[in-house]
């Protein structure tokens, strides 16, 4: 039988968070690595929380009238190279297919799917009456990372959904690429747990063909940022390359305006980042596929009797997916520290003192209590625990955001900040150059967004020193 | 506006049943063509429908305790060398990564997945506590396929689901490579409404590297038969291959037992196929996302009350995910043929004078019968409606199944039956040169499978005359 220590974290999450990542992430069962290099194994615990995170968002977005469909996973060269700025934005991280010479031209696999949806869209739209089309897919893409690929954070592959939308007008497209924006963070605040900074990116930093790209940020524990989610509006740039068109009211024809939107399995990453602690994965409440485990204490004695117990506890609480672990060739020892390796929020234990008793111990994965809880109070108490638990878990991540975001006005002290593994808010001129001098001045900085409510500028630019006219978030990022 | 002749369908399903095929795939917005050779795209009314078969099956599997998780879709080609068989079963239609030459070897696209999994399952397995692993993915799977290609029967790419389990010994693994099957017979014939023949396909038609294979088979009313789910018992060959073992209850090692299962979108084919009449698609009841569309018949004067009631009825039928349609831009016919196309289960009209007698017409899909129905009833009606159409599109489709296969002792009838489209079941000694000889018989001839029940045999072998052992369906197929 395995002992307890060797199934543990070794490494502590202070000491060495990149290495406590790569510990939780392999011993929870979360994620492996492939033989292929670059590419993961989304193993079976990590899988359920991306089909929570599925089912909430996909039930969110067909409330938003988004219907789902399945385009192609290979995208002819000839697709990229018609809107110039998408086709250089992905050109070195494109994987391509190598039999298709008898196909005319190279074939890539999707590393986005805006050209091959939009050829599509280009048959199907035709007059106002199509619009506005709002079609989303769940799919795989790839990349052909060259930098070091980590688990869930940068992989070749990886899972996503992308939006992809079309409207008549500007204004319509605008207000839907925040509103996509604004479920986003819903997801991460409410679901996942995990605070925000929400924005539009500046210029350098949009997606490859947009006219404009929001985002959302989170923060991790170590300081670097992780772009969690973006929606893009896409003018009407790709109408022009794909020549699509519609009959408007007016009788005549016109170009849609359009928006994509995008969030990934890598929020399982800052999932992980952000709740695990030195005994491994905690999952949210509201991702967790199991709620609770009950653990029976058993004795020859008592065994029957408190199995009893313990199933009739299990048939209660069925609508909060509680599993019952009455395996014999395993301890109760063994079994307290796998679930919290694993994360579930909730563990019932339950042996004959309790029973005389009448009573269940209750122990909260986030915080390591234990209380007494009456068996008849059982139901009403995992409610309520669950829902402080995934309160908790969000308050102690936001804390942690605030305390790492700190607005500058000097450039020496937003080196110092960068250091300290903060975030920093600064006032900018706005121009580009400006924005590289902040990249250039610490290794690996980048902006991240400019929130949207710009009406606090006081400070001039911290670069050049002229007027400011945004205030931008930096910091190092995934 | 479109008038309804533009776009309903011009081909008759009896006249020319390959056209029509195509014909109600595009025009009820099912599939379409992609820019690349031989993929599709799955539109949206198709897509809901995968998602509806998805939702039934995977509550099924997770009821039988399989998990899901995700595989790289790329795989070295080293891998499949290591099954001969399955390597050369599969060589024809792998696509290969171009730019992988760094990392050392070729990458294939997944055309199946077991090779890449077993690979991860050697190194996750090292106790029987570990087995069963039940493990499933829904996935994209590609194959470069040189012959014609038909939207969602035969394509470069389509979207399936592998099951792939590991036991510690034979028995349980062939007990449960049947229990899968049974879970396909279950949902063709309880969810898509189509009849299966069930059986074991004979060692010429097995899935390279298994030690055999189930199947079920449809037949389209064309006569030809198509495969909609296999599960393979795949001994101990890949677990060889693969290095997977265990340490068993008895302190020593072993080799364990696998099998494998999948369907895929081509079931979406079958049903276009087996249901669909001359005004275009018809989706099962089960397999519906729209179930009924209140259609309202607006007039200035009293469209007030009639949509007002129009709604009343669409909140209370919203447990069958019901849409109201008040679209003025349309007019009522146009609005009948289009969800007529599509193969809504219902329609509910209401217009003034069904409001002065206080009820509403409620259209059948599959028998076109209207219905006067009180609007106090309409819930009711809706329900033993829906229960009726999905009960008669089964039956009907099993009339026609029951009706196409034919018993025949006879060479030369075999070749008269096949050439009237039927599905012939034949005697055979059993061996591989008795089997050729009947498939090269007539073009395009294969062996299907052969019934769990052998105890009929009453028949000597139809090609050699000798002692037969087994019955055995044979037809074309897609």
């Amino acid at each position: 039988m395995q002992k307890p220590e060797n199934i543990g974290i070794t490494i502590k999450k202070e000491e060495n968070f990149s290495e406590w990542y790569v510990e939780v992430v392999q011993k929870a069962e979360l994620a492996d690595y492939s033989a292929v290099k670059g590419c993961m194994v989304i193993r079976p615990n990590a899988y359920s929380i991306w089909e929570n995170i599925q089912s909430y968002f996909d039930k969110r977005i067909k409330e938003l009238k988004v219907k789902n469909a399945y385009f192609p996973l290979f995208i002819p060269e000839s697709f990229f190279k018609r809107e110039a700025e998408h086709a250089s934005g992905f050109k070195p991280e494109v994987a391509w297919i190598a039999n298709t010479e008898e196909e005319g031209e190279r074939l890539a696999v999707r590393p986005t799917s805006e050209t091959v949806i939009y050829d599509s869209y280009s048959k199907w739209i035709r007059s106002h009456r199509d619009l506005p089309l709002r079609i989303n897919q769940w799919c795989n893409i790839v990349r052909w990372e060259t930098k070091t690929t980590r688990l869930f954070l940068r992989t070749r592959e990886f899972l996503w959904q992308e939006g992809h939308c079309v409207y008549e007008t500007k204004e319509e497209c605008d207000k839907e690429t925040l509103m996509y924006l604004e479920e986003y963070k819903k997801l991460c605040e409410d679901i996942l747990a995990i605070p925000v900074l929400v924005g539009k990116k500046t210029d350098n930093e949009k997606f490859a063909g947009a006219l404009y790209t929001t985002s959302i940020e989170a923060i991790m524990p170590d300081g670097k940022t992780l772009q969690m989610g973006t929606s893009h509006n896409l003018g009407q740039g790709f109408a022009k390359s794909f020549n699509i068109k519609f009959l408007g009211k007016d009788g005549k024809e016109h170009m849609p305006w359009q928006n994509s939107w995008g969030v990934s399995t890598r929020l399982i990453g800052a999932l992980i980042m952000t709740h695990g602690d030195d005994k491994g994965m905690v999952v949210p409440p509201n991702l967790a596929s199991i709620k609770a485990v009950i653990i029976p204490i058993l004795f020859e004695k008592t065994e029957e009797v408190v199995l009893k117990k313990a199933k009739e506890i299990e048939k209660k609480l069925k609508d909060y997916s509680v599993i019952l672990d009455d395996r014999k060739e395993y301890t109760p020892g063994w079994k307290f520290h796998q679930y919290e390796l694993e994360g579930i929020p909730l563990r019932i234990e339950i042996g004959p003192k309790d029973l005389d008793k009448d009573q269940v111990i209750i122990a909260r994965r986030d915080t390591s209590e234990k209380k007494q809880v009456k068996i008849k109070d059982v139901e009403k108490e995992v409610k309520i625990l669950l829902e402080e638990i995934q309160q908790n878990l969000f308050n102690k991540a936001k804390k942690s955001f605030e305390s790492k975001i700190v607005y500058t006005k000097s450039l020496q002290e937003l080196k110092k900040l960068i250091d300290e593994k903060k975030v920093v808010k600064v006032s900018l001129c706005g121009s580009k150059k400006c924005e590289e001098e902040l990249t250039n001045s610490v290794e690996a900085l980048k902006s991240l967004n400019m929130p949207f409510n710009q009406s606090n500028i006081k400070d001039n630019c911290i670069s050049c020193s002229k007027k400011a006219s945004v205030l931008c978030y930096f910091g190092k990022s995934y």
